[in-house]
C-alpha cells in the first residue's frame, strides 16, 4: 500500500550507497543552512538534491529575507525597531493561528541572524527603498516589505522595514538577483565547510528502524534506487506543495489553477513521506498570494471587490491586497484609476515594468464605468464619491490611506481587472519545534527526522510578509542541522 | 513515542477482550447507519461508543437531513428537483474544492437514501415550512436550509428545499428534537438486527499487522485498557475535531475561543489516530458557522460590516451569513435594522426565541447609529441611502435580496451587535472514498480502515447547508458498514 511513499525499514537495507551524519534533502536555503550549521557543529553532511545545482526556489526568488529588532542595516537607515516591536507586528500580521512560539524565538534571534548571513559573505547594501514596489528597483538592502507602516500596523507598532535584500549586480539586465546572491555565499560556504551534495538525486521515502527512528532515506538516481544512512538525522528542505495540484484541490483549493510561484521540485513530496510516518502539519490552507499590478498603480487608485467597494488600503504590503482579493473577495477585484493618476504611475520607478498594466475599461465617467465593468448601478459611484470627498481633506476614514496617496479621482477613469490576477505559494507544512524537530500526531517528536523552510508551517499561518520565507527558511533551517548533528 | 495514538502491532496482542466482523467507533449517526449496513450485510457488528448510551451529537440536533433529487416529501409539498438539480446546486454552494466525486455520488444516491431511512422507521411529515428561521418551529419536515432560494444559487440551480427534518413531538415544551427522532429508530433497527454495543468505551488505538491492515483498536473502559479484534474492518466515526482546542489552533484558528457546536467526544483522535497511520486529510480548515440572531430579524434589515458595506444577502442560509462573516469579514458584522422592522421579527414565529435579538444601539438617525457603531463616517450612511433607495423601488441591484423582504429602513434604527456572535463545528476530516475507504497519503486505501461522518472530509469543502453532516454521515455511514464487512 505504501509501496513508495511510505517508511522502508532500516532492516530491510543490505547495503547503504551513501552514507553521512546528517542527510539533508534539498538544497535551497533552508537546505544550505542546514548543512553549513551541521557541519560546524562536526557532522559529516551530505545534501540531496533532485535537480543538477544548489539554489531551489531562493535562487529565482526576489532575495528578501526578513529581519529586524535592529539590525545594522536598518540602523544605518535611520529606523528604530527591537524584537518585542518586530513580534507586535508579527502577531498582528502573520496570523490568525500563527505559532507564537516560533514567532517570538525568530523576532529575539533575528539580529543574530542578520550577522550569521552577513558572516557568511552575504552582502546587504545599507540603503532604504521607500518607493511603492514590489522590491526595488535597483539595488538597495532594505524595504517595508510586510505593510509595516500601512494601516492598521502602523497603529500596533512603530513602523520599521524588515525586507532585507542581498546586494546585486546587473539585476536590470537579467544577470543575477537578489535570491541568487543570498545563496551563493551560502553555497560557497557549505563547500569550504566539506559539505557534499548529490544531484539528481530525488527522495522517495524514508528510513526507519523499529522503533520509528528516522535513520535514513530512499532516493532515486539517475532512474535506479539508492540508500542513504543518515547516522544522526534527516533534514527534509524540499519546499513547498505549491506544485502538486491534487495536495493544493485537497487543503488550499483557492490557489487551483492559479500561476504558483513554485517549481517542478514543490511537489509536497516530503510533507507525505513524513506524514506517512504520523507527522503532523499545519495552516495547510494558508498562502502568500501575489497580484500583478504594480504597487505604483495601487497606491494612486482605488481597490474595489465585485460590489464596488473598497476593501483594503491601497499603499500596504501588495501581497496583502493578494490575500485579502483572494481569500476574502473569491478572486474578485478592480483597481480604479484616473488617467493622469495612470500616466504618473508609468513615469515612477518600478522594478518590474510588466506590472504597470494598462486599463482594461477608460470611461468618461464613473457611471460609464461602473456599468462597463458590470458593477451594480450606483455601488462604484457612491465609493468613488466617498473616496473624492475624504481625499479632498487628506483623510481617508474607511481604510487610513496615507495622506500622500491621497487625491481625487477624477476623469478620465479607467480599471484595471485584477480579477484573474493573483497567484502564490503554499505556506502549510510540517509541525515543527523550535529546533525544526518534526512533531508527530502524538505530539511527540519523531525521532532523527528534522525539516525546515517551506515544507514546514513557518512563522504565517494566514497572513504574509515578504521574506518571510527566506527569513525561516534559513534560521529554522540552521536549527534542524544543528539539531540533526546532535541526533 | 506513539505511545498511545500510534498504531499497536497487533503480534504483541495475545488476547482480545472483545471481537466482531465489523467494529465501529462512535454511536451517533455515522455509526449507527454503518452498523445496520454492515449486520445487514451479514456482519457481527460491535460498536464501542466513549457516553454511556448512543446518540453522539446527532441525538442533540436539529435533525435536517440534506436530501433531494425528487424525495417523497419534495414531491408532496410540490416541489421539482432532480440528482443533476441538486448536484448543480452543491457544486456551487459547497466550495471551493468541493469532493465532486462525492456529490455525483451523493446526488444519486439521495432518493434511496430518503428510502432507506423511512424504512428504518424515520417519520418525515410532508409539509413545507417557508419562513425564516434555522428551523421550522413545528414539525413539518422539509425546509430551505442551503440558501437555494437566495441569490447566486437561484441563478445556478432551480431552488428546491431539501432540509428534511424527521417528525418530532413536544419540541417547544423540550421533549424530542428532530435530530432524537432521526437517531431513535436506527438504533432501534441496529438493536434488532443484533448490533451489540459497548459503552464507556473510548478507542485510543488502531491495531495493525505488520502489513499495515488494521485488524482492530485499543480502547480504554473504565479506566483499564480493552484490546478489540475487528474480523473483517474498522470504522471510524466519532465526530468532528471541533472540542480539541489544539487541533482548531493547528488547523482552523478562525474558530479558536468561538463556541463550538460539538460535545465533548469531539476530540479528533480518530483521526490522528488514522493519521498516524499515514491517512490523508483534507479541508481541514473548513467549518460550518451558526451566526446567534434570528433569520426573521436578518431578512428584515442589512447585514454590515466594519466598513459600514453590505457583503450577503439577509435571506439567505444564515449559516452562509455565518460563514462569510467569520472567514471573510474578520468575524466583523452589524445587523441594522428599524423600529417597525424589528417589532416585526419579534412577532413572527421562531423556533429559537432567545435569537430574537434587541438591538445594541438604538438611534433616531443612520448617522448617530454610525457614530454610536464607530463606523466610519459616512459609510454607513451612504450604503442605507443606496439601499432604501433600490428598495422603494423593489429592487437590490447590490446583492438581489428578494423583493419580499426589501423595505426601506427608516428610523428610529437601531444596530444588533454580530461581532462576537458566530460560532461551529469543523469540517476538515479523513480523507475517504466513495466506498468510505481511509485514503493514505500514499493515495492508496488503508486496508482494514473505513471511516464516515464527521471525522471525515464529506460533501463540504467550505461551503455548507443544514442537514450535509447527518446527509453525509448516514449515507457515508451506510457505505462505510457494508465495505467494512466484506473486509
Amino acid at each position: 500500500m505504501t509501496e513508495s511513499i511510505g517508511p522502508r525499514s532500516a532492516a530491510e537495507i543490505d547495503t547503504w550507497d551513501y552514507e553521512a551524519d546528517v542527510v539533508v534533502a534539498g538544497y535551497g536555503i533552508a537546505g544550505v543552512s542546514a548543512a553549513i550549521e551541521a557541519a560546524r557543529a562536526g557532522a559529516d553532511v551530505l545534501i540531496l538534491e533532485r535537480t543538477g545545482g544548489w539554489g531551489g526556489a531562493a535562487a529565482m526568488a526576489g532575495g528578501f529575507v526578513y529581519l529586524g529588532g535592529g539590525t545594522a542595516v536598518q540602523k544605518a537607515c535611520g529606523f528604530e525597531d527591537s524584537a518585542e516591536n518586530m513580534h507586535a507586528f508579527l502577531s498582528a500580521a502573520m496570523g490568525p493561528g500563527a505559532d507564537e512560539a516560533k514567532l517570538a524565538d525568530y523576532c529575539a534571534g533575528s539580529v543574530e541572524h542578520f550577522e550569521w548571513l552577513v558572516d557568511c559573505g552575504v552582502a546587504f547594501k545599507p540603503t532604504f527603498y521607500g518607493k511603492p514596489a514590489w522590491e526595488p528597483p535597483g539595488d538597495d538592502g532594505l524595504m517595508f516589505s510586510g505593510g509595516e507602516n500601512a494601516h492598521p500596523f502602523n497603529t500596533i507598532a512603530t513602523p520599521a522595514p524588515r525586507g532585507h535584500v542581498p546586494q546585486m549586480a546587473g539585476k536590470r539586465t537579467g544577470e543575477r538577483g537578489g535570491g541568487y546572491m543570498l545563496m551563493k555565499p551560502l553555497a560557497d560556504t557549505a563547500a569550504e565547510l566539506g559539505v557534499k551534495a548529490a544531484y539528481d538525486t530525488r527522495v522517495q521515502s524514508l528510513t526507519t528502524t523499529e522503533d520509528g527512528r528516522v535513520v535514513g532515506v530512499v532516493a532515486r538516481q539517475y532512474g535506479r534506487e539508492v540508500t542513504v544512512k543518515a547516522r544522526t538525522g534527516v533534514v527534509l528542505a524540499t519546499g513547498s506543495f505549491a506544485y502538486n495540484d491534487a495536495m493544493v484541490a485537497q487543503y488550499a483549493p483557492r490557489l487551483t489553477g492559479r500561476p504558483a510561484a513554485s517549481i517542478e521540485e514543490h511537489d509536497g513530496r516530503s510533507i507525505r513521506m513524513a506524514q506517512a510516518l504520523g507527522a503532523q502539519v499545519a495552516h495547510m490552507d494558508a498562502a502568500e498570494v501575489a497580484i500583478f499590478v504594480d504597487p505604483q498603480l495601487l497606491v494612486r487608485g482605488i481597490v474595489v471587490n465585485n460590489r464596488g467597494q473598497r476593501f483594503v488600503t491601497e499603499d500596504t504590503y501588495p501581497g496583502r491586497v493578494g490575500q485579502l482579493t483572494l481569500f476574502q473577495q473569491d478572486n474578485q477585484a478592480f483597481l480604479i484609476i484616473d488617467g493622469d493618476a495612470h500616466e504618473e504611475a508609468l513615469a515612477a520607478p518600478s522594478a518590474t515594468p510588466m506590472l504597470l498594466r494598462p486599463p482594461t475599461w477608460v470611461c468618461d465617467s464613473v457611471a460609464e464605468l461602473e456599468a462597463a465593468i458590470g458593477l451594480a448601478t450606483g455601488s462604484l459611484q457612491s465609493t468613488v464619491t466617498a473616496y473624492n470627498q475624504s481625499a479632498a481633506l487628506g483623510k481617508d476614514p474607511l481604510l487610513h490611506k496615507k495622506p500622500e496617496w491621497l487625491r481625487p479621482i477624477g476623469t478620465p477613469v479607467g480599471a484595471i481587472d485584477l480579477r484573474e490576477s493573483t497567484g502564490g505559494f503554499t505556506l502549510g507544512g510540517l509541525q515543527t519545534t523550535t529546533d525544526s524537530e518534526v512533531l508527530h500526531v502524538s505530539d511527540e517528536t519523531v525521532p532523527g527526522l528534522f525539516a525546515a523552510g517551506r515544507s514546514t508551517s513557518g512563522l504565517a499561518a494566514w497572513g504574509y510578509a515578504s521574506g518571510i520565507s527566506l527569513g525561516d527558511g534559513s534560521f529554522y533551517g540552521r536549527r534542524a542541522g544543528r539539531a540533526a548533528a546532535k541526533g
